[in-house]
C-alpha cells in the first residue's frame, strides 16, 4: 500500500457483521479508498468517516474510470492539507446502508436474488463503525492515529472512541453530537415522511422499475439543506430576491432565489443518492446515542483512552455548540484528555465543509501532537 | 348588534375587490363573527386577525349548529379576557383566500361554476387587509379601537397601520415581521412542493373527486408544526422517548413520541384545512414586505398614526426578536409611539397562542389606554 490514492477499491468481509438490531449480515462489500502511503511503523493511518450523503471519496484521487475528481473534504485532507496525505495513510470507506458501493438497501440480498429494499436491517452508528473495523482487519491495519469525522462522521468518530479504545489513539469529531433532540428526529422524520409517502416509493421495491421516489427524497433534501444552513448565511446568501425577475409572478412557479436553490438542490441529489439509504441513514442519526447502556454519558466514556477533539459552530443550529459541551463535560469526568473549540461562522451545520482554513489550524497541529506521541511510544505493533 | 357572541355570519361585498395582483374579484363572501357590543360612540371596535390556520372563531361562541365552541384565541378573547367582550365588539373574519367561509380556492368560480383551484388569483396580506375595510364598511364600523394579531395576523395588524391609517387608534401585534427571511420561505417553499408534488393535488383540481393530497398538506403541516415551536420546547415534551414501547423497533414505523406527535398534527390538519388555500396563505406571507414601495421601511410607516405595541418571544426562531425591532427602530424614526416587549417564553413562535397571561399584561392596559384616549377625544363619529 503505498500508492498515493487507491482509486475505487472494495473487499467482501470474510464472516458475517451481527447488528444491533439481533440480525447478521453476509458478504458484506465495503468500498473504500486510501491517499497516502503506510509508514512502516503502521502508526499513520487516519480514518476519515463521512456524513449522510458522503461516501468514500474524501479527497482528490481517481474515479472509477481513473479521470481526477475533487473529494468532498478536499480541503482537509490531501497533499499539504490539515490531514497531509504526504504523512498520513488516510482511509476513507461508505458506511453500511451507503448507496455508493458499501452493502445497502440497493444491494442484491442472497436469499432473493432481488435488492433489499426494506428488506435490509436497520444499521445504527455502531454497526458502521464494526464494519469499518472489519474492513481495517482486512487491510491490516491494527490500530489508528486518528479517526476523524464531522457530522454523522463525527458520531461515527465518537462511537469509534468507546467501542474500540485500544485501536484509536486520536478522535477529532466536528458539527456533531451525542445524541439527536427531538427537533432534529423531527426533521429526519418528515424528510421520512416524504419519501415513504409518495407513490414511487412502491414500499422500497423502485429498483427494477423506471419509477422511483424522486419527489419525496427531493423534499427530504431541501428539509435537511435548510438544517444545514442558518438564517443568517440565508438571508445573506438570497435574501427576498428574485429568480430573473423584477416583479411578484403572482404564481406557484418557484420566483424566489431561494426557492431555486433548494429546488436546485433537491433535483441534484435525486440523481446522486438513493431514497431507501437516505431512510436507514437518517434512522441511524436518530437512533444514536452515545451514553446508550450507560447510566451516564461520562460513565459511557470512562473507558476512552484517545485524546479528544472536538468542535462546533456557533450557527449551527441542528447541533449546537451546547451538545459538543457535554461530551467534553462527561470525558473531562474521567480525566480523558480534550480540546474543544468553539469557531465562529455564518455557515450554520455545514461550516464543517466549508470552514477548512478554521479547522485546519487545530486539527493539524493536533494530529501532528498525536503523531509525535504514537511515534514516541514505539509506533504500533502490526 | 347586540350580540354577545354572533355565531357564524357572512356578507357578500357589494363592489368589486381589486388585488395587488392586477386581478379582481367579484361577489366576494366574507365569513366573520362577533363578540361583545358595539358601543353608543363607535369607539370601542376592536379587529382580530388571524394567523395561517386560523378562521373566524377567535373566542367561545356558538358554531353553525348553535353548539358552544371554544375559540382559538380563548385566552385572549372573551368576557374578563385581556381582549374582553364586556368592554370591546370585537370582530373576526376569515381572511379572503381561507377556507372557513370567505371566498378562496375552493369557492365556486362564478365564470365556470365549479371550484377556482388554483385560477384563484394569489392573495396578498394588503388583499386580506382591504377585504377586512370593505367587510367593516358592510358592518358600518367606519374607526378601529385596535386591530390585534399573531403571526400572519400580526402583518395584518401592521398592514392595517400603513394601509388605513386613518381608520385606526391602535396596532398590537406579536410574534410577527415585517417580512420573511430567506430561511422561512425556504420552509414555505419546502411545504408547497409537498403539496404541488403530491399525485393527489391533481393541479389543484380535487375538489369535485375523492382523492386529495392529503399526504402532501400533512407533510407540509408537520414542517411548518417544528418551525412554531422551539429546539427546548420539543426535547422538554417528547426528548428521545418512544411511543409504547421500551426499545428501538428497527424498522420504519413511527417510534419516537415526537414523530407521533408530527404524524397526528399532520393527520388533525388534512381533516380541517385545504391544501390550495395552505399554498395561498404561504405564499402570501412569503410576499409581505411592509416596506413595499417604499425607499425604507421608516418611510413606509412615515404615516402611521396608530399607538403601536409590539412583542416577540425569545424561543420564536421563526420570527425572532430583531425582526420586531426593527418595526420599532421604523416607527420611532418618525416619532411614532411604540412599546416592544420581548418576552422569555420556551415555547417557539407558537407562545403567542399560549402565553396568555404574560401577553394579557401587556395587552390589557394598551388597549385601555387606547380606550380611553379615543373616548376623551370623543369617540368616532359614525
Amino acid at each position: 500500500m503505498t500508492h498515493a490514492a487507491s482509486g475505487p477499491r472494495s473487499v467482501t468481509l470474510p464472516g458475517a457483521v451481527g447488528l444491533a438490531s439481533g440480525r447478521t449480515l453476509t458478504g458484506v462489500e465495503v468500498a473504500y479508498e486510501t491517499f497516502g502511503t503506510f509508514d512502516d511503523e503502521g502508526s499513520n493511518a487516519v480514518l476519515v468517516c463521512h456524513a449522510l450523503s458522503g461516501d468514500a471519496h474524501v479527497a482528490t484521487g481517481p474515479d472509477a474510470e481513473g479521470a481526477e475528481r475533487v473529494g468532498w473534504w478536499d480541503g482537509m485532507v490531501g497533499p499539504g492539507q490539515p490531514i497531509d496525505t504526504d504523512r498520513y495513510f488516510v482511509i476513507c470507506s461508505n458506511v453500511l446502508g451507503g448507496c455508493s458501493g458499501t452493502t445497502g438497501p440497493g444491494s442484491i440480498d442472497p436469499g432473493t436474488g432481488r435488492p433489499f429494499g426494506l428488506r435490509f436491517p436497520l444499521v445504527t452508528v455502531e454497526d458502521m463503525v464494526d464494519v469499518q473495523a472489519a474492513l481495517l482487519d482486512e487491510l491490516g491495519i491494527r490500530r489508528l492515529l486518528a479517526v476523524v469525522g464531522g457530522s454523522m462522521g463525527g458520531m461515527q468518530a465518537l462511537s469509534w472512541a468507546r467501542r474500540y479504545p485500544e485501536r484509536v489513539a486520536s478522535v477529532l469529531a466536528g458539527a456533531t453530537t451525542w445524541r439527536l433532540g427531538a427537533q432534529a428526529i423531527a426533521f429526519n422524520e418528515v424528510g421520512r415522511t416524504a419519501i415513504l409517502g409518495d407513490p414511487g416509493f412502491q414500499g422500497g421495491d423502485y429498483y427494477e422499475g423506471d419509477v422511483r421516489p424522486n419527489h419525496g427524497l427531493a423534499v427530504a433534501r431541501m428539509i435537511g439543506h435548510i438544517t444545514y444552513l442558518s438564517d443568517e448565511s440565508m438571508h445573506d446568501k438570497f435574501g427576498r430576491r428574485l429568480q430573473d425577475r423584477a416583479n411578484h409572478a403572482f404564481d406557484f412557479v418557484t420566483e424566489f432565489e431561494v426557492e431555486s436553490y433548494l429546488a436546485h438542490q433537491g433535483r441534484k441529489f435525486v440523481e446522486r443518492f438513493d431514497a431507501n439509504t437516505y431512510l436507514y441513514m437518517s434512522k441511524a442519526m436518530d437512533y444514536f446515542d452515545l451514553a446508550a447502556g450507560a447510566a451516564s454519558l461520562a460513565d459511557a466514556l470512562a473507558g476512552v483512552t484517545a485524546r479528544v477533539l472536538l468542535w462546533s459552530f456557533t450557527s449551527d443550529w441542528l447541533f449546537p455548540t451546547y451538545h459538543g459541551r457535554e461530551v467534553v463535560d462527561a470525558l473531562v469526568a474521567h480525566g480523558t484528555e480534550v480540546s474543544f473549540i468553539e469557531f465562529t461562522s455564518p455557515y450554520g451545520h455545514d461550516s464543517f465543509l466549508l470552514e477548512n482554513d478554521e479547522q485546519g489550524h487545530f486539527v493539524a497541529p493536533f494530529l501532528e501532537q498525536a503523531y509525535a506521541e504514537v511515534r514516541r511510544r514505539g509506533g504500533d505493533a502490526r
